[in-house]
């Protein structure tokens, strides 16, 4: 196994040092310096210098060929911006702030060229703009592209925002809208053609924007009780949060920020509500606010909506309130644990 | 897709809670508290404090199927105990001390019984000896086993040992014997049954020991100028160092302590020297010591060998001096930079 490696290895020459540099050359000396990465690749580990109180956030996410993006369909630029932000958005939801990441990569031998600058690309610009540096990883080849990224990021001792914190009588917040990103993995689906990157209504499927500002100005107020990000759906990630913290919640179903549905694109398998309820990969963030706080949440956060849509209750149930005042059961509850961990 | 996998989820029905339950299982409270994690499974993410006074060291390594193990071939507890060890053996190779992981895992439905039990005994009977917690993760199905580790560990602020620090005129040292994994990866890839896990000539290669307490060692007592922790053989990874540190090595052949070969196993496949060479998944330590500081250097370290094998040289080159005195190029110098990123 470790042989058959070795001699396919001296077969295949030059690639590996040519990955090797090209992941090198997206994490320059300027940015690790000031990250808190005192160490960077090269050696057995990388090391970092932690900032003087504050906790350390740790997040690990997989992404996978056929399981969160299909090869022929997504840009490559796209998969690696989204592999980071997905993780990100972890230490978002604790109000934290990204420091540095390690990436695991596995790649066929013919994804090493085209196919791992463009990805790079992506991940390059995804890492600048969330203020997080590489640090270091792991690579090795595969027939499947697999991806696995670590994000440590940080927090004020005892200040990280957890799920468990929300109690009755506290509103339930969501920031930007919901459905969108479901919206655009539905048109790339049904779309016999490699998506156009520019299209704005696939910009959230491909191109997700962890909460980051928010969720630290948030955190910095001390205003949410409790708070996560909308990776598999309100429908399914609520429940989570209401899980762990005790409680239950009433919706009312007219107050969900959805998706607005541009007309050429409407047809009977996009209806927003339910994109809206089940979609995942949103990355907005959901929160609760103690009711005497809620004076000092504004509502938008620099052009980001954030919109009440309801409030938490002693009762362990989620009920649905529609437009007609009627009461039902959320459906879709299923706790999906074996899609993430923590 | 991420509809596919609702959808699976829903019709799979209860099989992912009890993966995350047991999985859960393997973190008992008393030893995630006494190890900084603050929060463990179930969160956005786990969050760690740091010891004051330290730095944390950062690695994850990728441990799947038909790379790293075979399904059929590898008992699952040692996959468990293994996929855990080499990533722990980054930490050891700095002279620090391992706090907490991170599990990211992929299973076919088919593992998630019998199999997932094993692999998860393993990997607490790693995690307990290592003094490594579990603090978070990710888990997702798929057709083959992938794995990936991430584990966080401390050194004192600015003691960590790198791979750069070798100088001309220090000695080169090895811990334990060199062959003894790939001796045991041979016997199971030439071997038609699943191998017995009790038997002690495959013991290094299924059970590895990150040299943790002989690393902490040194770096307290400041010993080692260099260290690394051989996972891709000495012929691989002396050059590594060397290149880091901007030297080049001299080698006695004849001193490097070799896997001894019990009689019955002897073939024309297995050749002690070659094996003690190029053989990978060692997890020794190589490190380089000071002339002035070599007489605080033990022979042995709690019954573990510690061998002067050559020396660092001036000369950027890579010598091997045999039993007869003649010197001659290392040879299998092949820099792998696929298999492993720091």
């Amino acid at each position: 196994m470790k042989k058959t490696k070795h001699l396919s290895l001296k077969r295949r020459g030059l690639g590996e040092a040519r990955v090797l540099q090209r992941i090198e050359e997206i994490a320059p000396r300027t940015e690790i310096r000031s990250s808190g990465v005192r160490l960077g690749i090269g050696d057995d580990a990388a090391v970092f210098r932690g900032t003087p109180g504050c906790e350390q956030i740790l997040t690990c996410d997989w992404f996978l060929e056929g399981s969160h993006f299909v090869r022929d369909k997504h840009p490559a630029d796209a998969v690696g911006w989204k592999c980071l932000a997905r993780a990100v958005s972890d230490v978002a939801a604790m109000g934290g702030v990204p420091r540095c990441f390690l990436l695991s990569l596995a790649l066929p031998a013919t994804h090493e060229g085209v196919w791992l600058d463009q990805f790079l690309g992506g991940l390059r610009r995804a890492a600048k703009r969330f203020g997080c540096v590489l640090a270091g990883g792991d690579t090795t080849r595969n027939e499947n592209i697999l991806i696995n990224v670590t994000v440590v990021g940080e927090a004020r001792t005892g200040r990280a925002i957890l799920r468990s914190g929300a109690r009755p009588g506290d509103a339930l917040f969501v920031s930007g809208r919901l459905g969108e990103a479901e919206l655009g993995l539905r048109l790339i689906r049904n779309s016999k053609h490699r998506p156009d990157r520019h299209d704005a209504v696939l910009k959230k499927h491909l191109y997700p924007e962890p909460r980051l500002a928010l969720g630290r100005w948030l955190a910095e107020k001390r205003l949410p009780s409790a708070m996560m990000d909308l990776s598999d759906g309100l429908s399914t990630d609520l429940p989570r949060l209401c899980s762990l913290s005790g409680v239950g919640a009433r919706i009312e179903a007219g107050k969900i920020p959805m998706v607005p549905m541009p007309k050429r694109r409407r047809s009977p398998d996009n209806d927003p509500p339910e994109m809206g309820f089940d979609g995942g990969d949103d990355y907005e963030l959901l929160f609760t606010v103690p009711r005497r706080k809620w004076q000092h949440l504004p509502r938008s956060f620099h052009g980001l909506p954030i919109t009440a849509i309801g409030e938490i209750t002693k009762e362990r149930a989620l009920l649905l309130i529609d437009d007609a005042g009627r009461t039902r059961p959320l459906k879709n509850l299923g706790w999906d644990p074996f899609r993430k961990l923590l």
